[in-house]
């Protein structure tokens, strides 16, 4: 049930006509009664018009409602897009009886066109008016764009619910702007600066952990929305809760990898024994996105050599990170490939869903993981045979 | 005539069946009066045991010759590569009458085996005796492993030569360890130190400014010799040779690229108006190295909404290169197709060998350039159906 798995949301997804093939493409969702929230933008320094607006949107007030649209990205699209996301904001809030700064603006769809405002209008409309505390799987459907299905993920139990929906990288579009997340959550919370104490470190180790090809949209956003009041149940709550959301956010993310464009393969690294964490997160992230590397799964291939000259050029510190072969440990699915310099001789079969890459760097106590998607021939044909 | 271009110079390729094709496999080149010389090497924390052994040389004398082997790359082989990488000097030294110090040893090839030294060390005794002065061709093709062809380039004139020879990035093999490139000229020069000062600059626009995947190898290096003398012909003649070597490694680099795994297009990246040439460079790479803006090029598709978004997010000292998409201006082939935040509407043909991306920032004065190959569906299967 996605966003309204946790009590005390409503939620609705409708189709507006935006996309051209009539799917689903407007969601909302609302607390029932007073929230507070939070919500992490993409650092692109091309920010889309929806997320310049709800920004500020975050500063001024705490968040009651959010909209999405699907097809057009509202980026790049200057002033007048930033008017129209202003506009939309207005339209939920004039529904909802809210003030527009309540309200959260989200867009995921294609780069440059402007928004089809009657089309979107209506849509909010139609929105408002099928609102419901069943609504999160209509929502789930209304945001996606080339996504293969939906993606939801739900945690209940220590007396709390959370439960989100995202959308992911089936960057088949020309130049689609992609990531999004609404988590919900019955565990009330007093503020969004509250809210973001929690968000904020759930995010880095999911969302900010994955890699289908390296590239970081306009549009990517993820938005948490708790009801407002004093959390109940003391630290074992508090971290139950936390455990919760990262959980949810984790699932999420995961499933944006699997569905990523053109994946055949999830490839999970972690890296332990690094000098820092920053390094190991370094290291992880290279070999996470280095070329070499996700044609290798995609070919089902053990290749250590690859992993090890991935993770010794991983930039870091206006250098590389540290890392001596000689102390090096790599593994596949668990098989020892390079043991403290020298290959092993093993070679693993591979040939799941998953492919597990492990490196030992024996340097320090750094520790990270990393989910990518591999690197197929149909990656390069759906993001080469469109064109605009 | 590649490295025997100029005046002084011998060189050799024969064939030690260190691949198992029978191509050539084994370089030699060497300065026949007494050299200077000095080299770059990759920065990758893998070094290959060549890497390793022939720094340690430059750190004692002068460089006099260099031998290259391609099949095997001696890479993440320990100390015995090294001590292999060291037998394998000893022996040119002997051959030469030099000593083991006055020789560079380059591998190329796959990482993991040992070298097979007694191929190697017959092919080096077979090298040694077919010096000659029009050697150049033939060392050029010994030093290929799945290039399409050998890459050299000469430039001649203002009384001096500079001519070189490279190798690429045609990394077929699992996990091939692959740029190379030693180039030598007539204009003499007092000392490594000063040939130093001009490889350097040369090497950081041209060899450093390519890419075909953004993988760094382990055996990457640029070697450069030149006779040992005081410069002649003041500092007209001065600049004539920083400008040649500038000139031969772009030509090399150029070359590199064109000839990259599945490579079908050549992507000039340009960047204009940054904030500072560190910017300029860190979103000039970015751009290059985006597998969307990639693809893109493969499929001859002009998508500025790729290349903002690549833009946007060019690491830069722990967080973005600055840039304000309201002053960005992007150009195709010199057709602007997005000017001070609002796409031109503009739409060019593209189809030809090469693909111009131009961004001008509108911040500054920094400028960078980059080279790149497109990524094709050819990358893809060269990379995934080579298997282990």
């Amino acid at each position: 049930m996605s966003v309204t798995a946790a009590a005390g949301f409503a939620a609705a997804g409708v189709s507006a006509g935006i996309r051209p093939s009539g799917r689903p493409d407007v969601a909302l969702v609302r607390a029932v009664g007073p929230a507070v929230g939070c919500a992490m933008w993409t650092r692109n320094r091309v920010q889309a018009a929806p997320v310049t607006v709800s920004r500020r949107h975050l500063e001024l007030a705490e968040p009651q409602a959010v909209v999405v649209n699907a097809g057009v990205a509202n980026a790049a699209t200057g002033l007048p897009g930033e008017v129209d996301a202003r506009t939309t904001a207005e339209r939920v809030a004039e529904r909802l009886g809210l003030r527009p700064e309540e309200v959260v603006v989200l867009s995921t769809g294609v780069i440059g066109p402007r928004l089809p405002m009657e089309k979107l209008l209506a849509g909010v409309d139609a929105g408002a008016e099928a609102l419901s505390a069943d609504g999160g799987n209509a929502a789930a459907e209304a945001i996606l764009t080339t996504d293969n299905g939906p993606k939801t993920a739900v945690v209940a139990g220590d007396g709390l619910t959370v439960g989100g929906m995202a959308k992911g990288a089936g960057m088949i579009h020309p130049s689609l702007a992609t990531m999004l997340a609404v988590v919900t959550t019955d565990y009330p919370l007093p503020s969004g600066v509250e809210a973001d104490r929690y968000l904020r470190p759930a995010v880095e180790r999911t969302f900010n952990r994955i890699s289908v090809d390296g590239d970081c949209s306009t549009n990517d956003a993820v938005v948490l929305l708790a009801p407002r009041g004093e959390p109940t149940g003391g630290r074992g709550r508090e971290a139950a809760f936390a455990e919760a959301l990262e959980s949810v956010c984790r699932d999420l993310a995961r499933q944006i990898v699997a569905d990523g464009e053109g994946a055949t393969v999830v490839l999970e690294i972690g890296v332990s024994g690094a000098a820092s964490p920053a390094e190991a997160d370094a290291i992880a992230r290279r070999v996470a996105t280095s070329p070499l590397v996700k044609t290798a799964a995609f070919g089902h291939d053990p290749n250590w050599g690859r992993v090890l000259a991935a993770a010794g050029s991983a930039p870091w510190n206006g250098g590389f990170a540290d890392l001596d072969p000689d102390r090096l440990s790599v593994a596949f699915d668990g098989t020892a490939v390079f043991r403290s310099g020298a290959p092993t001789g093993l070679v693993p079969e591979l040939g799941g869903a998953a492919c597990r890459i492990d490196l030992d760097l024996g340097l320090g106590e750094g520790e990270a993981s990393y989910l990518a998607s591999d690197l197929s021939t149909d990656y390069v044909r759906l993001n080469a045979e469109y064109t605009t």
